[in-house]
């Protein structure tokens, strides 16, 4: 994108890479359930887990196909649902609050909001601390999009051992995860093995959708807020924010961390 | 919030500092129209301004009060709108598509989602890149809550031969910016007459609501995508984005910026 670029007290004409931000719309058996601005890349990904994390199906298997449509200004992704899945869907929508899409909007009232989460607490996964900074770096290493532009959020998925598995881009930190989410169950990787990286700040939605995947472990280079972390309390999953370098810091669960050989000061 | 800090291979535990979320909701007329997640501060500002930039109310004088008023886990913004706009919301809301929130979700088509967005061309304020940098200084100087937590954005109206009026802050950024609007409103200023300046990235809800606020420039200290430059060029709006201390870049209407006095290497 053009661009007139001051810099050090110079002025001059230049090209700015800037990130593509288009309309998604989600169609389920010919009826548009949301729009959202994103990034138009990994749209299969997106698909599916914008499907898992609204609640309308629970497993990949249930989607039959994506097709991907252009549509005026922007793509339209049409889901097919297996028959069983289409038609409960559709005695759903009759009674749903309306379309959701960060998981906040659309929602008519404060409880709807509070929704119960998932529990992951019985997962036994345990990271060390360097497998903390090997996926935080790895992280921003494996952002394509953001190392052109600087202005994308990220999502990973890491497994002790294998490392970074899946890395996924956006415009929209909401979106980043639900791609992720979407590539972790075309993957047929389990969430519950490994842990989920974000770059963005960790709202409550964010947490709602790592439950929802089945995410034991949530690390965020960013901050949480406090329902964030009371929510993630509740769902017994690790909350390990401002990652950044060798340092952390441990909201809730920390027993799935190993802080063995580091000394304590406490 | 308690937290177990691992800082330099030392562990320790400590307190940090993170910022509240709550769910707040909007209602008119005893009705909610939408609920979202919100750093609870500066409430009624937030009210106005939301109910500018999704169309509600022209003007601010068209609410005739907002009670705040605690709701179970969250809390309930009451709006009271002059009987004139109570009837022509409630004949309106028969056919809405449904509430919108960050100004996209809830939003059914693809169309919809492109809204068409007042345009602020005919307006004629200059800033000089003096005004830029002390705008963007100054709103991160003023950002009471970041400061404090490190993880709030914020959303701050420039005036030049006044400076920095007012700044309100939110765990996210649509939320800022609609606080901001509502304090302008409040507050007098005419939106026309200064620089909207926020912390985050620009996408294209951030200029869609900055053009219905009547804000002629927007500044951003993160990057804008494809389409918030192209809807800020067809509102007539000046945008400049990836402004950090002395340098910025400028995607649309370069002239309302006085770039004299700095060299020209183009």
């Amino acid at each position: 994108m053009p661009a007139i670029i001051v810099r050090q007290g110079l002025v001059s004409e230049g090209e700015r890479a800037i990130p593509e931000e288009v309309p998604v719309a989600f169609s389920y058996s010919g009826s548009t359930h949301a729009v959202m601005m994103a990034t138009p890349d990994d749209l299969e990904d997106f698909a599916v887990g914008f499907s898992l994390t609204e609640g309308i199906v629970r497993s990949a298997v249930e989607i039959e196909a994506v097709d991907v449509v252009e549509a005026g200004n922007g793509l339209d992704l049409q889901i097919v649902l297996r028959q069983a899945n289409a038609e409960a869907l559709s005695a759903r929508r009759r009674q749903m609050a309306g379309p959701v899409g960060c998981g906040m909007c659309g929602i008519e009232s404060i409880d709807q909001a509070m929704r119960v989460v998932p529990s992951v607490s019985a997962a036994d996964l345990v990271l060390s601390l360097e497998d903390v900074t090997t996926a935080t770096s790895a992280l921003q290493d494996q952002q394509r999009l953001n190392r052109r532009t600087r202005a994308v959020h990220g999502a990973g998925f890491y497994l002790p051992g294998q490392g970074m598995v899946a890395v996924r881009e956006d415009v929209g930190r909401h979106n980043a995860l639900d791609k992720l989410i979407g590539a972790i169950a075309l993957g047929g990787w389990q969430a519950s093995a490994g842990a989920i990286v974000v770059t963005s700040r960790l709202s409550v939605e964010m947490v709602q959708k790592a439950a929802i995947a089945g995410s034991p472990v949530l690390i965020a280079i960013s901050a949480p807020t406090t329902l964030a972390v009371r929510t993630a309390s509740e769902a017994g999953m690790t909350l390990v924010a401002i990652a950044r370098d060798e340092d952390c810091e441990v909201f809730t669960r920390p027993d799935r961390l190993n802080l063995k050989g580091i000394s304590d000061v406490a």
